[in-house]
C-alpha cells in the first residue's frame, strides 16, 4: 500500500461523523509535528481544529480540509461497511473516501514530502483542518479559527481547498470562487378563522401568494463573467393546522439566495423586503448570511499555478468554475486570501458506496506538492 | 324542572362524544315509542341513528338533529363539569346544551305533546337523529340514512333542523339554505435537488406560485340574491424537507370552496384545474364534495311557516340567512325536501362553558310544536 492510501484507510476507519473527530486530528498532528511543523489544536465547543505550519516568515500557502464526514445512511445498503475501507476494482470505498479523507491524506503526505525535500523553502506552508464542515451550522470550525487568526494577526496569501471538485477525473475542474449564501426565515401573519367565514379571518397563504409569485419570478441580477446569475429558492413553505376547515393564522417560509459578486447581500435583503412590503404583508424575516461570495480572479498567482500544475500533471486544461454549494473557503477568502479548490471526483459524495479511484488518490499528493514547489521554491 | 329541561339534563349527563351515543338514542326511542311513534334504530359502522315517525300517509314533516357532541376540551377550564348539567344565572351549562341536546330535548317534548293533542293529525311527523354529525367524516350518519330512505322510497316534504342558529335570541335568525362545500387535496410534483443547483431541480413551490396567486385572486361568481359569492380558501400548504439546502420534490395543498347556487361544483373543479394546467403544473387533485348547496326559496311552505311562527311566538322578524358552515340538512335537501334551520343562540357552541338560556330552551318546544300544528292540522 502507498503512504497516501494507507493514511486514507486509517482515517476512514475512524467514525468521525460531525462533530466527532474520532482521533483523526491527533494522528495527523503527531505526524506533522514529527515532520517539523508547529502544531496547534484549537478546540471550540465540541469541535476540534488543527493548525500546523512550517517555516517562519514570508508568503504563506495553506491547505484547507475537514476530517468530519456525513452520516453513512443505512449501513446495510453499502456493499462494504462504510467505516471499513475496502478496495474493489481500483477504487477505495468508505465514508469520506472522496469527501474528503482522501484529500486530507494526500495533503499530509504532500506536506511531509515537501518539507523533507525542501526544509528551507521560502515563506510558510500550513495545513488547517476542522471537524465541523459537514454539520448544519459550522459555527465552531474554520469560522472560529479565522476569528482566532484575525485576533493574532495571522497572514495567509494562498489557500488550496481539497474539496472534491472533479467531474470525471482529477484536474478536469478547478473551483476559483463560490457564490454567497443568504438565508431567511419568513413569517407572514394572518388571522386564524373558520373556512366558512373567510371575511372574519385573514388567510396568510392568500396574502402571500402574489408576493411569492413575484419573488420567484424576479431576476435578481444577470450574473457576470465569473458567476451565473443569483438564484433564489424557497426551500420550505408551511401553513395550516392540518384541519381542512380552519384558515391558518400564520405562514412560514425558508428562503435562500445563492448570490454572485454582481449583487450585495444587503441589496438582496432590501429588495426582497420591498416586495413583501409592497404586497402589504404583516411579516417578520430573520436573515442569516452564511457566506459572502468570493472569487480568485484570473491572473491570480495561486489560480494560475494550480491551472499550470493540472495541465502538466493531469494533461487537462481544467474548467474554471464558481458553481456548486459553499465550502470553508468562504471563511478564509475574506482575509484577503486567494482561494482555489481542487480535489477528487465528487460523483459519490454523501451517497452510499462513496469511493475514490486509487489512481486518482495516488496522484493527488504529487499535485499538491507541485503547487508547494511552484510557490515556495525560488527558481 | 320543566320536561324539556329535565330531558336536556338527562342527555347532557351522557358523554356522547362522536361517534359514542352513550344511550341517548335508546332513551329517546323509548319515549317516542310510548307516545305512539314507530321507531327504527339504524346502526351503520360505529354510529347509531334513530328514525321515529307518527302517522301513515300524506305530507311529511320531520325534525332533524344529533345527539353526539364535540369533546369538552380541558375539563378543568369549565366552571362546572361539562357532563354535569348545571343551572346558573338562568342558563343551563354543559357540553351539548346549545349544540344540540337542548334542541333535541325540545323536539322530543314538542312531538310528544303534539301527537297527544292531535293523535289523528294529517300526514306524518317524524324525528331523525344521528350520533355522527360532529365527527370528521359524517359517513355513517344522515348520509347513510338518506341512502336507506332512497332505497325504501321514503318521502319527506319538510325538514326542520334544530342546529343553533340564533345570534342573540331565539328567532332572530333562520337558516334557509347552506352553501356547498367542495374540498380538494392537491399535490404538485417537482424534482428534488440541492438549493445550490436549481437548474437540476424543479421547485414545486416556484412552479405553483403564479397558479396560487391566480386561484386566490379569482372571482368564482357574484353570488345571487340568496347567497354571498362563492369563496375559495387554501387551508393548508406544505412543502419542504425541513432542510434549508434542499429543494423539495412535492408540494401539497388542501383547498376548499364554499359555493353558492350560482356555481356548480363540476364547473368549479374544471376552472381550478384549468388554472393549474395553464401554468404547466404536474399535479394530481383528489376532490371531495361534502355537500351540495341547498336553498329553500322564499314562498316555500316550510320557510313561510317558520317565519310566521317566529314572528308570533318570539315577536321578531327573523333574518333569513344562508351563511355559516354545513349541516346535515345538506343530505336531506337533495331528496327534494324544504329545509329550514332554527335553534338556540350559537355563541358558546364548541367552547368551554357551553350553555343555553333556560327561558329560550323552554320556549323551543312551543315553537317546534307550532310548526307541526300549522303544517299538519287541517284548519
Amino acid at each position: 500500500m502507498s503512504h497516501v492510501l494507507d493514511l486514507a484507510c486509517d482515517l476512514i476507519r475512524r467514525r468521525s461523523v460531525t462533530p466527532e473527530d474520532a482521533g483523526c486530528l491527533p494522528l495527523i498532528g503527531g505526524r506533522l509535528e514529527s515532520a517539523g511543523f508547529r502544531v496547534e489544536h484549537l478546540r471550540y465547543g465540541e469541535v476540534d481544529n488543527l493548525w500546523a505550519v512550517h517555516g517562519t516568515t514570508g508568503p504563506t500557502l495553506i491547505f484547507l480540509g475537514h476530517t468530519d464526514v456525513v452520516p453513512s445512511g443505512p449501513e446495510a445498503s453499502w456493499r462494504s461497511p462504510p467505516f471499513e475501507p475496502t478496495i474493489r476494482d481500483g477504487r477505495l470505498y468508505g465514508r469520506g473516501a472522496a469527501d474528503m479523507k482522501g484529500s486530507v491524506a494526500a495533503m499530509v503526505v504532500a506536506l511531509e514530502r515537501f518539507v523533507a525535500a525542501h526544509p528551507h523553502h521560502r515563506g510558510r506552508v500550513g495545513l488547517l483542518l476542522t471537524s465541523d464542515e459537514e454539520g448544519p451550522t459550522n459555527l465552531d470550525g474554520v469560522r472560529k479559527v479565522v476569528e482566532h487568526f484575525r485576533a493574532f494577526g495571522e497572514r495567509i496569501d494562498w489557500c488550496v481547498v481539497g474539496e472534491p471538485s472533479a467531474k470525471e477525473r482529477l484536474g478536469d475542474l478547478v473551483r476559483v470562487g463560490r457564490r454567497g449564501s443568504l438565508s431567511g426565515t419568513l413569517s407572514v401573519r394572518g388571522v386564524q378563522g373558520h373556512v366558512a367565514y373567510p371575511e372574519k379571518a385573514l388567510n396568510p397563504i392568500h396574502a402571500f401568494a402574489p408576493a411569492l409569485a413575484e419573488l420567484t419570478a424576479e431576476r435578481w441580477d444577470e450574473g457576470n463573467s465569473d458567476f451565473p446569475p443569483t438564484s433564489f429558492q424557497v426551500s420550505n413553505l408551511n401553513a395550516g393546522t392540518g384541519a381542512t376547515n380552519v384558515i391558518p393564522g400564520e405562514l412560514e417560509a425558508l428562503i435562500n439566495f445563492r448570490y454572485c459578486t454582481a449583487s450585495r447581500s444587503e441589496d438582496l435583503r432590501a429588495r426582497a423586503e420591498a416586495i413583501l412590503h409592497r404586497h402589504g404583508l404583516d411579516f417578520a424575516i430573520d436573515w442569516n448570511l452564511s457566506g459572502e461570495p468570493f472569487l480568485t480572479p484570473p491572473g491570480g498567482v495561486l489560480r494560475e499555478t494550480v491551472l499550470a500544475v493540472c495541465r502538466e500533471l493531469c494533461g487537462i486544461d481544467p474548467e474554471q468554475s464558481t458553481g456548486g454549494g459553499t465550502s470553508d473557503g468562504r471563511f478564509i477568502a475574506p482575509m484577503g486570501v486567494e482561494v482555489v479548490e481542487i480535489g477528487p471526483v465528487n460523483a459519490t459524495i454523501h451517497k452510499v458506496d462513496e469511493c475514490v479511484a486509487v489512481e486518482e488518490l495516488e496522484q493527488l499528493p504529487q499535485l499538491y506538492r507541485a503547487v508547494c514547489e511552484r510557490l515556495l521554491i525560488e527558481t
